[in-house]
């Protein structure tokens, strides 16, 4: 997608160990009209698939879960990583490491908005090693819902996440797939 | 806002402590056409301000938040609750009481993103003491930004926020002021 693409070249920042600096228009300070032009193309690749949800983690991916479902015209629903006071008891916990805290976090949904037979559609910020994704993946399977597609603004193709993923059979998109942040320099894959 | 009143009534639950659980439409899950006609609302009530910038708080300020960013052009910034490695070392920080965690949360903002004279536009999901926006103001003042206005989606009236915003002089606008939840009832402003 073109203007997410411009806007990577122009606005990202390396700053090395693999990290993409976004925060000036995805993470912290988010563009609203780019992600909605986001959701939009998200919910035009995905809109075949009928989904029922958008299922995402918090934080970065709530913006373009927000606006996917809106364009779907569907709920979205974000994982927490801390249990809020007014989630019931029994719910549905796995662990994935996160790239930006450099720990192990919990990923946890609520029982009460994730039904069985429910398809759903992950979207999140970015598709690096697919560890984030493959914990929404093993909540929505642990609520014996179907995932039909799986999308990310940002994929570092070098992290081999694509790849984590093929084994789900279903469709896999990234609206700006970066093949090499060598020297400094962003590539975007068929560049 | 009709549609946000009848919505609670229908969706909303009394936790007790003071506590409405919005999961389902607000919270967790999050009911994208209806965060949408909230955000176009308060675009329209604020539109004559002309903020530069919405101020929001992670996580559950985001969705409204970023709606009303889209419904004004404008970009939106949420305050972090830790401080991800893509941040600098020099940062806004000020701590606030979460009333669903039941302790004190950090509030950070990248400097980055807030500039002197902005004018910011404050949206959250709950005006109750009015505890966490006061922590947003805070942040802003001490990045030199003017803040204009400040919306909520729901406003608890017998928690006291709107006291205490009152000296900032600045218009306070909520969609559902909830008098009493009194009884299991909920009763808004006016009715």
């Amino acid at each position: 997608m073109k203007e997410l693409k411009d806007r990577i070249q122009r606005d990202g920042q390396i700053l090395g160990n693999g990290i993409l600096k976004v925060d000036s228009f995805v993470n912290h300070q988010v563009d609203a009209s780019l992600m909605d032009h986001c959701g939009k193309e998200f919910a035009r690749r995905f809109a075949h698939l009928g989904a029922t949800k958008v299922l995402t983690a918090e934080i970065s991916g709530i913006a373009p879960a927000l606006t996917t479902a809106l364009h779907l015209g569907v709920p979205v629903v974000y994982a927490r990583k801390t249990k809020p006071i007014t989630m019931p008891d029994q719910v549905y916990l796995t662990l994935a490491p996160s790239h930006t805290k450099g720990r192990m976090v919990e990923l946890i949904i609520s029982p009460e908005f994730l039904a069985h037979g429910e398809k759903v559609l992950i979207i999140d910020d970015f598709l690096a090693t697919g560890a984030t994704i493959l914990g929404l993946v093993r909540l929505a399977e642990a609520a014996g819902a179907h995932i039909v597609g799986i999308g990310a603004l940002i994929e570092k193709t070098f992290e081999g996440g694509r790849a984590a993923l093929k084994s789900l059979g279903i469709p896999v998109e990234s609206l700006a797939p970066i093949s090499s942040m060598d020297g400094g320099k962003i590539i975007f894959n068929g560049d």
